[in-house]
């Protein structure tokens, strides 16, 4: 019986070999494991508990949008991806079948997206323009037989995501509720993940297939790489038309529906730990911890049950916090230092003999390190107060980094030292899809969006020399 | 484009077709749909959200037995199912393999359930016995080709469960937190659903394939057939030893982990139908409720304002019971009374013009159709009452229908009596699976459960006259 030892602690540093700190922090903070087949993992109860606050607080946003949750079949036939052609092509590469059984007379995929399978029902259940709009998510698995690299979170076969597809009588109302969806995302990812993004529109090449227009949230990394958080998409009709998706308007005609999707999924969680964890191991932002804090007593043996008995009281002031109490009498404090470290828990309460006597203990952040005394009897003012700022300081911090990323390219070489030197390099550009599978070929790197914060202007695009109005922001991404 | 034409109401009913009412309540309360392909369902917003509160509910149970959840991969390797020789052999006809790849090594199932590839992950996670015990659960979609006619929510392909994985050093930890993962489901049963359980261990027959003993609830629904509602598994050291789940004990010796698994799944909203709805359709127990109670005003053209404004004022006090307000002015008061009655909706509030003028609106109970006069100061409290009266009353009307079905059976005439005018049949049984088979024969009747609630005495057995000492309860059974 083989098992693997477990090494506390992490090997490698983040501004040395980003990629392999990236997997030990993944592995050791016990967010996640490998599966037994390649391409897949676990999602272990830290990181799965990530996952549930980010439920928790996007629940109540989409209810508020009219979003109602529910659940469609995990097998697709193959009919159903034939009928919306680029849908089809674009999935195509990724998809897991089913072994031939007998009775089925055709074959069935394992969902890449749900798009085909919930749009056959939404045609049958909607027939008049009083059905709409008709507003529902799912929170599923999805599997894409990806052939790239996978890596933990970021790009595994099967991944945990929500997918909302909502339909509309009008494409205004179809594209603002899209367009809200995104900054409902913004919200959450800023607010809770505390990571920034850039929200924009994508070119015709970085499109979701079948869409319109897509909407996209783009981050960016510590190792200088762009990574896409969340989209939402604009339909338009192409769904409705190839799925019958009719119903009677209200001057009696028969009207095709407009329609949007919308989906983050578990990859927000790597984004998580490649912006805000460290050396030590991860840091989670106070929103997103199970234990925002945990009080660890450091213990000897004359003075044990006095400091014990005092924590216990801490813990109970503590309560509301959803305080930790590691009072495990066979590992050390130094031992449980570094464990909390490693799995981030944002503050740790440390409480000795000589603490009591002065009725004092030391909270120390996180994320600076920082330590202070707090008199006991200012555990939980002080608590709060270092919870909040703890928050808001990791998004400022890597906001501050977004902007140092971002660099403006007046031409082609200022453009290609940009990319090379790994920043977010916005320049004018065309949109044409030949024209950024050229610059993707020359310089590895792929148009990330054209953010909403900018206006079109006349120029010529940075690569191509033709008429160019966008200004759109490239870089090498995961 | 061919639409299914909605047609409003039950065309069976409970006491007469109870299957095809049964169906007809699934979809025409929209809970459920059938899915494109034979066997599989599309579980929709109505129908989910029940499933919501479930969860709501069982999250916080689950915390304070200490158990976190987690997510594992959908995908099983041939290889691991054959490790545990009776699991194997029990979920062999039921599972869906991935169409040969060739990067693949071997085959690959859609999961059933997910013990041997959880358990894979377990034997590497756990070192020493500081490590457990180990509580995992997670809430997932599983596979199971049935061949026998599947039915919306009670036997689908695939459906949503819940699949508790614990580990222990001793078994008796082990046996007794299976007990109490029972103890918490039949609470849940009663409290939430209002659906009263019969709780026991099954009979070697009817074990899960792997299990060293399986705890059972099972219910009785109203056309005379058993229902098994939830079920926990002592799995003893099976699957530990197969899966070289080992763990250095507090002695320093090498020890195979003790491990239990327990699950409930959709199926649950099934029973909730057969139990409660009625020839009107769906009846909500109060807590299962998105929308506890639902005002409709009474609509006439001279006095639509003012009606409508005291249905605002209504809604805004019975805004902690998140009260729907049904203010659609294309449909009628009569269409709307129907559409509510069909999905369930616990509590109706009519509000008309003479209502008004006498400062009342009238309250209607969906579970006994009776209407009080309610003064409008007092609504509040009026719906607060009625809520947990019903939600008192449903469970104890269904408590009183599982009573009436339960009867004993001295001899063999009895049994064959009983089962005949479909009751729920208890007798002293030999336990022998082979004499069990013969009853099923014989009668079509399994055995449901040893029930707790009955102490062993000797006597012998009501089929074979061999000595036996357990009562029994047989029925037929879903």
């Amino acid at each position: 019986m083989a098992k693997k030892q477990q090494t506390h602690g992490l090997t490698e540093k983040k501004e040395d070999n980003f990629s392999e700190w990236y997997n030990q922090v993944a592995l050791k903070a016990e967010l996640a494991d490998y599966g037994p087949i390649k391409g897949f993992m676990v999602i272990r109860p830290n990181g799965y508990h990530i996952w549930e606050k980010i439920q928790a607080y996007f629940n109540p946003v989409m209810e508020k949008m009219g979003v109602q949750n529910a659940y469609f079949p995990l097998l697709i036939p193959e009919s159903f991806f034939k009928k919306e052609a680029k849908h089809a092509e674009g999935f195509a590469p990724e998809l897991a079948w089913l072994e031939k059984e007998k009775e089925i007379t055709e074959r069935l995929a394992i969902r890449p997206t749900s798009e085909t399978i919930m749009y056959d029902s939404y045609a049958r259940w909607v027939q008049s323009w009083r059905d709409l709009p008709l507003r529902i998510n799912q929170w599923c698995n999805v599997l894409r037989w990806e052939v790239k690299q996978t890596k933990l979170f970021l790009r595994t076969r099967e991944f945990l995501w929500q997918e909302g597809h909502c339909a509309y009588e009008t494409e205004a109302q179809c594209v603002q509720e899209a367009r809200m969806a995104l900054t409902e995302y913004q919200k959450m990812i800023e607010e809770l993940l505390a990571i920034p993004v850039l929200a924009g529109e994508k070119t015709e090449a970085e499109r979701f297939a079948g869409a319109k227009q897509t909407f996209t949230l783009e981050s960016f990394m510590p190792d200088g790489r762009a990574l896409q958080m969340a989209t939402s998409h604009n339909l338009g009709q192409n769904f409705s038309k190839t799925f019958g998706f009719a119903f009677e308007g209200k001057t009696g005609e028969k009207e095709f529906a407009w329609q949007n999707s919308w989906g983050f999924s578990t990859r927000l969680i790597g984004a998580l730990i490649m912006v805000h964890a460290d050396n030590q191991g991860l840091v989670l932002p106070p929103q997103l911890a199970r234990h925002p804090c945990v009080i660890v007593p450091i213990l000897f043996e004359e003075t044990k049950q006095a400091v014990l008995a005092e924590c216990v009281k801490l813990r109970e002031k503590l309560k509301r916090f959803n305080c930790l109490l590691d009072d495990r009498d066979y590992y050390s404090s130094g031992f449980k230092f570094n464990e909390h470290e490693l799995k981030g828990i944002p503050l740790r309460i440390e409480l000795g003999p000589k603490d009591l006597a002065k009725n004092q203990c030391v909270l120390v952040r996180r994320d600076t390190k920082e330590k202070k005394i707090i008199p006991l009897a200012d555990i939980e003012s002080a608590v709060e107060k270092e919870l909040a700022t703890m928050q808001q300081a990791m998004l400022k911090k890597s906001r501050q980094y977004l902007h140092e990323c971002r660099m403006n390219a007046g031409n082609w070489n200022e453009f290609v030292a940009g990319i090379e030197s790994k920043k977010l390099v916005e320049a004018l550009f065309c949109g044409k899809k030949e024209c950024e599978e050229q610059i993707r070929q020359k310089t590895l790197a792929t148009s990330r969006c054209i953010p909403f914060d900018r206006e079109p202007q006349n120029g010529s695009c940075v690569h191509c020399n033709q008429p160019a109005t966008q200004r759109t922001l490239f870089a090498r991404a995961y």
